[in-house]
């Protein structure tokens, strides 16, 4: 083994698999790697943390023990909702996220979502399925309306995108600037939208705002698609809201508890489409969110300020 | 029965459910309906013909009868070649198609496809059949490169379309001119493409256009989608280029042999996606087709020049 010396910063690596490529740091940092069992004990030798599992609830868990904390903590994610717990919030840890990865590749897969079911490609490969030829009329997406919650890069690379398709937009944030509307808004707009798209973090203010009432709101016509998280939505209450036909149909990448359970009744209700949290998982992303890391990293050890900084009492990157 | 004027001009429609909406024409023509078995004989009363129901292969087969033939013969689809026989191609009648009303809606049909294809998104639903949550890799549509063989206004609004979608898009037609490739470029443009979008009509340039050796040109991870006309495909060739992985995956909305038979083995085909002839037909086509003949009788019957008219030899509306 080779001998690194005691003066380089340790880079504790929450592991997932594939491993991050981190070449780069080769003599420039003392990388460990952990798993979720490990991590406690390995917490107050870190100097950064890089959770690569973002799919781990282990860090807000494990931060609360005893011993130094790192001083840094990136997640290889845009929510940081999995890990950022209220004495990780309090404490003078800079926490980043992957801001910027997964804009333009979540967009996309919005898109595909609203022309599928637009154009009832899902009925059609039942059919095909069944051998059945059935002509059916789709509907059109341009002229129609969507709703996006969530101003972050993501919500707007997903309205910039259906506004190409012909789609009028609006998005909603949590403060209203130009172009973005604030909550205030938000009901008024849902009552009018033929598409309404969940792209916002989870926070105290989000989690299960997409309830009874906001179901209620909408039009008979409308659709909704979730690509933020799981908990925006009350499950409940959205099946209830398909039985009921109160709105025509949903998509969710994103759900409460995942994997999703094989027994769970969500994956057969009627209008519901159901995808495994991969909107922003495109080839190639996890080499692209490895470099983030390796950039950030540098900056990091130059001295030089950080970008990606997650604002920890709001829970996301604040600005434009 | 209201007495009508034999100097009405007579329109014979050719019907299929549901009837269009003629009502403007109320006093203006003597409208005589006809199924398939009683065209041949109706055909020699009739001043102009509406081949409302698009599907019937019934004209090509009545024309060459006795008797006086229509003066004008409208048929309410963009494509001609179910009705073109040699013998109508060679009379003096004019033939009008419905050029205009599928462009955004094929276009957006395309889209679907292509980024249903580009996220794997069948391959979702399948194993949401089976409650399986199965994390995957998508890929992006935007920076791929596609191919819109067709440069009439249909293949020209898919590419408008894919383009706006962050793609590279290449348009082929019968004729070189700016902006649209000409056929001695189709190999060269086969060879790197990621999509090849087939919106061609059906002539005999066109019919088997796309076999073995086509399929042979393109990129092992190259998609096809067709929306033009089934025979520009050969069905067989298309089936072994994806058994033996020449092609990464097709969806055909239209077929050889409409409607295609349960028992056919290419609803079956791994890799193939179908759907019954309908990426042109939205919610309110129907109308927009009836209205559309209204208008065009409306300028025949006051003497001005029709629009929409085909090029018999060539089996398409020349122009721009």
């Amino acid at each position: 083994m080779a001998v690194v010396p005691a003066a380089l910063p340790t880079l504790l690596v929450l592991d997932a698999d594939p491993l991050p490529r981190l070449g780069r740091l080769t003599g420039r940092a003392r990388v460990l790697h952990t798993d979720e069992a490990s991590l406690a004990a390995r917490l107050p030798a870190a100097d950064v943390l890089l959770v690569w599992d973002f799919t781990s609830h282990a860090v807000r868990a494990a931060w609360p023990g005893e011993g130094p904390r790192p001083r840094w903590v990136h997640t290889a994610s845009a929510g940081v909702d999995h890990l950022l717990s209220p004495e990780l919030a309090a404490s003078d840890t800079v926490v980043t996220n992957a801001r910027g990865i997964f804009d333009e590749p979540i967009a996309e897969y919005v898109a595909a979502l609203v022309l599928a079911m637009a154009k009832d490609l899902p009925r059609s490969w039942e059919l095909q399925q069944r051998g059945e030829w059935r002509h059916r009329e789709g509907g059109r997406v341009s002229g129609t309306r969507a709703v996006v919650v969530g101003s972050g890069p993501i919500g707007r690379a997903i309205a910039r995108t259906l506004k190409a398709l012909g789609m009028t937009t609006a998005v909603v944030g949590r403060v209203p600037r130009t172009g973005i509307h604030g909550p205030q808004d938000l009901d008024r707009l849902l009552a009018r939208a033929d598409w309404v798209i969940a792209a916002a973090p989870l926070t105290e203010q989000t989690h299960g705002m997409f309830d009874t009432r906001r179901f209620g709101v909408m039009q008979p016509s409308a659709r909704f698609v979730n690509v933020g998280r799981g908990p925006l939505v009350v499950e409940e209450a959205l099946v209830q809201a398909l039985e009921r036909r109160w709105i025509a149909g949903a998509a969710l990448d994103v759900l409460t508890t995942e994997p999703l359970a094989a027994d769970s009744p969500l994956w057969h209700v009627p209008g519901l489409l159901i995808s495994p949290h991969m909107s922003g998982d495109t080839v190639g992303w996890r080499d692209e969110l490895g470099a983030q890391f390796v950039e950030l990293f540098e900056r990091w050890a130059a001295g030089r300020p950080l970008k990606n900084v997650v604002d920890k009492q709001r829970g996301y990157v604040p600005g434009h």
